[in-house]
């Protein structure tokens, strides 16, 4: 089941998405375009991952880190599908980052990997949108990098963890205004899913929905005010998100 | 005023301090050891400082950084007034950092210094523990550092801003089993208090809630199980938080 929290009619509702239809926990049945997309799930702690593809870390000419390099997310970052993410006019390379983003579903501590699943409730998708000249550090990016203002997108919708047979083999696709940018595999991670939950579960208690995005693999270009991206994981979802300058993001003084 | 929030006879309480006093909003008096203080905001985003005071920076044999190091903090660390922290058996070096802990009270956006204090609801203090052999990098630490299960000591209460005249000279002590071992100004922060309101804010929105730990001065030595750590801010108040190992902790298996 995928399910989503959108606001719509001046509320927001949890809902179930059915092929192209949102349908609202009290029935009503709307189009993907009628809704405003909330993230899936109201993040609670929200860690992410520096450099946990291989390739990427190649990319950025790096090697492979030997523990997960993990930071927090502000719940101020985030936003949904159909959002739209700023580019300030001061920033020379803006990126985004197609990510698993695992939704813990029960409490846990010292999990082991072997169990790891257990706490799963499902998946979705993150565009972990970073601006390159802003970064002093690559191996834990300060807050200006990656805590901006809706800089965070996640959704569509969670797809419960019996959906995603083997989560460690889904395709990732990134596309920039239809175009594809990004391609690689879950089954790169340098630390997979059940290794993460291990880590972070062995220093601080896991809740339900807490959200940990696994990082992304190569293949990360600068996008522009206008672009359209759409980050993708096979079998989980497509987001969508647009770029935009100051003036469109703050409207007219 | 100072401002509490405290549990007690199965509820949790709003609740106002008077001397040695804690009132419930329902009018209760309570003595101060009859409830268990909880951290005096629900915290929303939580930043952190290091290394913002030049005296620690050289204690750790650093330059001061040229802009604000600033990390998050999670939800799960933190514990209120008289909890206690466990020092982790592998533990080498643990120790407390005596802070001054600002509590936003407006929403804020490219916020100058010079209006910074119209965004502050009031000061309160923090204890935020490290673990020093864990720390893989100074500048930006990482999440097993900082951000364990309650290692975040916050309370006892928020006193309102109007009541601290100039938070930008304040004593910070720390006493461990009643003896002073730090002793330091917030006069001698790196970026001030107005100078971390404009820079967090030139690229997040602040909220009602956020606090940012404004970081220690030098002075911090290791702590064992079975210490008394005391941190204080004067005009703010006297936080206190007992170390234990991990039996203590975890109680009988």
């Amino acid at each position: 089941m995928k399910r989503a929290r959108v606001a719509y009619n001046g509320a927001i509702h949890d809902a179930e998405v059915r092929e192209d239809r949102v349908i609202l926990a009290d029935g009503r049945c709307l189009r993907e375009e009628q809704v405003v997309w909330l993230p899936p799930v109201e993040p609670q702690t929200t860690f992410a991952l520096a450099i946990n593809y291989a390739d990427h870390a190649k990319e950025l000419a790096f090697k492979a880190p030997e523990k997960p390099l993990a930071f927090l997310k502000g719940p101020g970052t985030f936003v949904g599908h159909r959002a739209v993410t700023r580019r300030p006019a001061d920033a020379a390379f803006m990126h985004y980052e197609c990510e698993l983003a695992v939704v813990i579903g029960r409490t846990g501590r010292n999990v082991s990997a072997a169990d790891a699943y257990d706490y799963v409730a499902g998946y979705t998708v993150a565009n972990d949108y970073a601006i390159r000249n802003y970064l002093q550090n690559y191996y834990r990016p300060n807050l200006r990098t990656k805590n901006r203002d809706g800089c965070t997108v996640l959704g569509p919708w969670i797809v419960d963890a019996a959906d995603v047979p083997d989560p460690m083999a889904l395709d990732i696709r990134t596309y920039v205004n239809g175009e594809q940018v990004q391609a690689g595999n879950t089954r790169d991670m340098v630390f997979g899913v059940p290794a993460l939950i291990e880590y972070l579960s062995s220093f601080m208690t896991l809740s339900p929905g807490d959200v940990i995005l696994t990082g992304t693999p190569d293949g990360i270009v600068d996008v522009k005010p206008g672009d359209v991206v759409e980050t993708e994981v096979a079998g989980v979802g497509r987001l969508r998100n647009t770029v935009v300058d100051d003036t469109t993001y703050f409207g007219a003084a």
